[in-house]
């Protein structure tokens, strides 16, 4: 996207050059010359008076400004002008951009799930459904759906929350997810991503000044999404630290350190957790949920889960356990603890990032409050009603017996069986590097491993005005073409450096990005050694 | 929609009964009895204390409480309210809820485009590329898109701004409707239907405090998307009035009033401009177009165009010109005029708006700026890639000598000509009503009428604490089950009293709902009639 963003910058700044005369008021950034309205009266069109433009980095939104989302960054930019520079035919140290920065399934491969496209296609073009090579199950899915769809198309609005069915098949999910713990579909959002509902949720609960000011807890490293809404919103963010040499575990102790320093200077309301975590990987077990739950009681906090990875965990003896279900089972002292708990299609074993779909489940909200947040995504219309098919897909997946339980079990199956293969291997082989270690990837789709570098390549980094793992990010792709993200885009501890790599190329490519990233480490680390 | 916020609100009050014990501390909203942290560290688990909501009526966000979206109000509530209630066997006045509240035309009946729809599915589930009865230029649009798409896939994420192809497709539709003034498809970002774009870019030039806070001036009856954007962005809303003595003409005086009053309170920075117009349909001519550009310009405000009907437009000798056409040709004194354009595939011949599409072209924006805008849409990842498919097919349709050219054409020119029919006669059976007035709708899809309410319901209303056009809607929707939207949801003038109903409904369901009109007024007009 940042390589779109600078092409077209360049070439707008081509036109503007073209379009744009020198214009006769001096063009004052800020500071726009305005005649009074009396004054102009009299102007005939040709004595029109130029001005400068309206919107000005001094003029524009400034918390828009303070806005970073390093997952689609400058370096990110840069791999894509190097890809353009290979398709035109350049000379580089490698043949191809592995773009390891985004955890976008299909663009590194993966195949569609059959079932869920079936499924989507009939929904869009009703005449499939007297196709016979369509299998049963799939229409019946989509005659469901097209049934609960105004005029029976899915071109018609769907009520904000998402179409009836489709919140009454997400809430059988978490109860079935849940060992049969009630969920009610009145209480399921449906989202165009889990972004979107992130976003609503969190505009929801910003309010005050000064002191007064809602502020948001969120780990160090995080996902970005949650750095960037919080300065677009105009809210504190609250730094916790995950452990790193505890596997990124989540220490309470941290986090009452962390909000006892906040509460000198904000009013905090929430405590952001992803699990599993991204970019860290790890999978937080039962009893560290229950004290997060504890800690957010007691000290009066929204609980946001994000929980898109829930399909994603690998490690053996981890399991996926729901902020939801822990709460419950706290029991009823707990029982007036607000949760919003998300859930995407993108990610899982079905990946479908472009279609946009994803819920939120919303727990114990003020009646309300969720009135307010109901009327604030009516001003949206509704999420794709496209994406909240394939989000049905996802919670109500053919069932045994049905005729495509067998196809649909199998892609299941491999697609994370690889992942956890792949995870695997990444972790063993960065641990195999010098000056490298990373945390097991338990589950989601990211290594996060660390980087130990000379004090010299951190002080030319100073020198040139980098974040020093930025210096090694950029020096990373120019010289082996592998695209990651620095770990200063997720935060990271002071004085500790990482970057954040996809576990999806393929096994094959994966084994050619390690040679080549270790090849340019060696190169990296030889050239900025330390001098003893 | 809101049918589903009050059922879900009270099945919630029941749920959250069955599941809220009483609590040991007073529940006082607003004042959260904390202990602090030192105090909580010695506590056991059974010991917590209770606490209240975090999120409540006086701690969530005050702009969001302000926000009002009439579209989706209450009054559409309780149209889906008794549409249960018929399901379900009651006994009305009325057979059926006409939901001519929102203007969504699948759900009125109207088919979707076959072509548009092939297309989508076939990017959906390209095996259907093999199925012989699915059209070339269908496969070849479909191929084309998918080309466009990492790993092939819809389901990976598209960049930001949209799909290459998709944008270059927009700017050359651009291009062709403006007779031949160039576009640059990097002047154009595809969003989830236009009201993702309009927000965003209002969010962008939202700054200052007290006099300095931005103001956009937006039209008065206005769609309420604006109203609710502004109230939630907390930017000041600037009403100016069309006159609808003159066909909801744009008075320039007018906006040199309404700027001139604003300035005294606030800094505006934009003029909304709805062409054709929502909810008032009118069609704004070439010469006036050119004058509120020549105010823009002169005022120092960036001009958004809604000009997502532009291509329903029925009025003999009405013709849609875009703002960036009359820019255009105004000359290189207003090249550095910023102006942001909204097409979305929701209304138009198309209506698909569950599939989420639409597009804003920037022109003449601030290159800094425009790097913050990117930046801005980068956090939400990309807009749902099958809306973007839905947008080129809109943007790209079939062409002359091409296989589905004559069905598409067919298709198209069958919707529009039975809107331009209805538009004609929803505007005739109002004006033959007593104390009815009706603009001719010359565009869009709406109409406007104005109801003369005796002094008597003005006051009856005012008793029971309604709006007086609020108070007409909902006898109108309870006697003759007509869903319609208040004018006070838009805007009008103090002391006028209006609604909007949609011209979606069928040729035939609409001599139903005129003659179910005309009986309910004329009992509601005799009830209230004024004592001479």
């Amino acid at each position: 996207m940042q390589g779109a963003i600078h092409n077209s910058t360049s070439r707008l700044v081509t036109s503007l050059t073209q379009l744009v005369r020198p214009s006769r008021t001096a063009r004052t950034a800020g500071l726009r010359p305005f005649l009074s309205a009396k004054m102009m009266a009299g102007d005939t069109e040709g004595d029109q008076p130029r001005r400068t433009k309206v919107l000005t980095m001094d003029t524009m939104n400034p918390h828009i400004k303070l806005m970073e989302y390093a997952v689609r960054g400058p370096i990110v930019a840069r791999a894509n002008e190097l890809e353009k520079q290979l398709e035109q035919g350049a000379s580089k140290p490698f043949n191809d951009i592995v773009k390891c920065n985004i955890g976008d399934a299909h663009a590194m491969g993966q195949r569609p799930l059959t079932f869920l496209r079936q499924v989507v296609a009939l929904c869009t073009y009703p005449k499939l459904l007297e196709d016979p090579s369509f299998p049963e199950d799939a229409k019946n899915r989509a005659r469901r759906i097209l049934h609960s769809c105004k005029g029976g198309s899915i071109g018609s609005y769907s009520e904000s929350p998402g179409l009836d069915v489709i919140r009454e098949d997400a809430a059988d999910y978490i109860q079935r997810r849940d060992g049969g713990i009630p969920s009610n579909p009145n209480d399921i959002i449906l989202s165009a991503g889990a972004s979107e509902g992130i976003r609503c949720v969190l505009k929801l609960l910003v309010s005050g000044k000064g002191k007064e000011r809602s502020g948001v807890m969120i780990p160090i490293p995080q996902y970005p999404l949650y750095s960037a809404t919080l300065a677009e919103i105009d809210a504190i963010q609250i730094n916790y630290y995950l452990d790193e040499a505890n596997a990124w575990g989540l220490d309470v102790a941290e986090l009452q350190r962390s909000i006892d320093k906040a509460r000198t200077h904000c009013t905090p309301r929430c405590i952001v957790v992803i699990n599993p975590g991204n970019p860290t990987g790890q999978v937080i077990s039962r009893s560290n949920i229950e004290d997060v739950i504890k800690f957010a009681h007691r000290e009066g906090l929204v609980i946001v889960a994000d929980e898109v990875y829930q399909d994603n965990v690998y490690a053996k003896g981890s399991h996926f356990h729901s902020f939801k279900k822990v709460l419950t089972e706290l029991g009823d002292e707990y029982s007036n603890q607000e949760l919003m708990s998300f859930h995407s299609t993108s990610k899982g074993y079905m990946g479908e990032c472009g279609l946009r779909g994803g819920y939120c489940e919303i727990i114990n909200l003020d009646t309300e409050v969720k009135t307010q947040l109901f009327k604030l995504i009516s001003a949206k219309l509704c999420p794709t009603v496209s994406g909240q098919a394939v989000m049905d897909v996802v919670v109500n997946p053919p069932k045994e017996g049905e005729p495509s339980y067998e196809t649909f079990s199998e892609e299941k199956a491999h697609v994370l069986s690889t992942l956890a293969e792949k995870a695997k291997i990444v972790a063993e082989a960065f641990n195999s590097v010098e000056g490298i270690s990373c945390n097991p990837v338990m589950g989601a789709m990211y290594s996060f491993p660390r980087i130990d570098l000379p004090q010299n390549a951190v002080n030319k980094a100073k020198e040139v005005g980098k974040a020093p793992d930025v210096f090694y990010a950029e020096h990373l792709l120019e010289e082996a073409g592998i695209c990651v993200v620095p770990g200063s885009g997720f935060g990271q501890r002071p004085g500790t450096y990482h970057f954040r790599m996809t576990i999806l190329p393929s096994v094959e490519k994966f084994k050619d990005v390690m040679e080549r990233f270790k090849k340019f480490h060696s190169s990296f680390m030889a050239r900025y050694k330390d001098e003893d």
